[in-house]
């Protein structure tokens, strides 16, 4: 298996008021490998992530994409070239091709090429995904037909989840969130999306990445291979920003409520706006911004309704 | 042209010590919209981009991919199905096709579709770029992998550049970053990349998206199609984190030292080491880590020489 953080030497520079002292030091990286996603043997994307819990990554990005929906539709994932799939991720199954594909010249496997078997009737995906979810003919390519096609795979209804959450819990999440990464305290490197359970609180799982969307997708990933799609009822917690991508995962998910530590970018809050998912954006301190469905998040005396308030 | 910045209308909570209190306000969000890349005509890549510097952006991503990496080498570009390239950016031509891709059915032009004329003989890229990228067949993919495509690809030796800089410039160089973003002021939402000339601090050019990627092909393209390239004797600044992906742009366009506000990846570590590219990170406060090529960073009368002090 990859590993997650790496020892480096750095140099560190801190600056006095007229000179600076240099001082080499050890240091800790999180690591960053490229994932070759194959189904049935056909390369579908290569997505650069931090190494462990592949199985969830490939399954949750399958999620994202509208290709899969539940859990008997992953049948299996294996490491190409592996002498095992190398993997505790719910789902793993032991190589058992000759295929040399992700071994070094020394025999050492790299896990760095993934292939997802899904069940008998699923249409395979075409490669040409990007293409495929932000086109229509009427535009080429624009948001609106982004968003459309999201609504049109999606076979989940995020608006119909009665699912409410409390304003003082969602205050709570990024403090959770952080005391949750296990790496970042080492690396200061990896983004963490974690889900909560909206009425309770109560943590259900968390995973860190390099890449935020990576991230998302091993979370989306875990709730399939467990058999919890659609995840109704939950709030999921990033760090950073909430741009479009993380909407889609969270839509085709069927997670009602998405909270993000910093800005939503414009096609986020429409799509979240049009799936009626509940945005939550700038949670810091006291306050925080709801951009969508308000009604969702419950503000002590007085439960926030878009209606009642012109939104 | 696309917008920059978009009005919306947002619930903003604030939470008090037994109560909360939720109003309805206005707030202005950075704007997320696809832009597809076509090289004569033909999908090469979609990404999630900040409308604006279009043309930049797809010269970067092409020099960033191996493909360009002369000014002469890049024609024209226009939006496709617009009356006229609808962009200031040096290199926009107008628009004399009667293709309506890019054009709603209202026949308002999205323009969200920019063709891209290279000169005659440059060799026309994959549309599989990922792949090109990542793999060889001795280990299918991974980090090795990509460090060696990247080597063999780019055109300039970062290693031969003899520039230095100043340890105190580059501590005020996220502040300079942060006062050069028009539109991160208004809506928290936006990455940056800017250049800066490594002696003198001179800000060369800044450029805002919602994706940082992108920021940093909007300075490659503004490079490439000012005559810019190799950027010799540079600084490139970015918010956030330092990812491979970053490194890779900043080594094929030939700059020779990156600054980044938060960590490096691990993968963003060695390919810097392997190009000699010098990569600085944590740039907070009085401090700062420098992960390879230290040699270039001056700090106050002691100059960091890795090869003193065992690096």
């Amino acid at each position: 298996m990859g590993r997650i953080t790496v020892r480096t030497s750095i140099t560190r520079i801190v600056l006095n008021d007229d000179d600076a002292v240099a001082r080499r030091r050890a240091d800790v990286l999180a690591v960053e490998e490229p994932l070759e996603i194959r189904v049935a043997g056909k390369p579908l994307s290569v997505t650069m992530r931090t190494p462990g819990h592949d199985v969830e990554l490939a399954a949750g990005f399958l999620v994202s994409e509208g290709i899969i929906a539940a859990g008997e539709e992953f049948r299996s994932a294996i490491h190409c070239g592996g002498p095992g799939a190398g993997s505790s991720d719910a789902g793993a199954l032991l190589s058992i091709g000759p295929a040399p594909v992700g071994v070094l010249a020394n025999g050492e496997n790299t896990y760095n090429v993934l292939d997802v078997a899904l069940a008998a009737g699923i249409e395979l995906p075409s490669t040409d995904i990007a293409r495929n979810f932000y086109t229509t003919s009427s535009c080429g390519v624009c948001g609106t037909a982004s968003i459309d096609a999201i609504e049109k795979n999606s076979r989940y209804d995020v608006r119909a989840d009665p699912a409410t959450v409390d304003a003082g819990l969602v205050q709570r999440l990024p403090d959770l969130l952080r005391d949750g990464q296990a790496v970042f305290e080492k690396t200061g490197g990896l983004h963490a999306a974690a889900l909560f359970d909206a009425a309770t609180g109560e943590l259900m799982v968390l995973r860190e990445d390099v890449g935020r969307h990576n991230a998302v997708d091993k979370v989306v990933g875990w709730a399939l291979l467990n058999d919890r799609l659609p995840m109704a009822g939950t709030v999921l917690q990033v760090s950073g920003r909430a741009s479009f991508e993380l909407v889609q995962k969270a839509v085709m998910a069927g997670i009602p409520i998405l909270s993000a530590v910093s800005a939503p970018s414009s096609l986020a809050v429409e799509l979240a706006t049009s799936a009626g998912l509940t945005l939550i954006g700038f949670v810091r301190g006291s306050s925080m911004n709801v951009y969508s469905s308000p009604a969702r998040v419950l503000a002590g005396r007085a439960r926030v309704l878009a209606g009642e308030e012109g939104g």
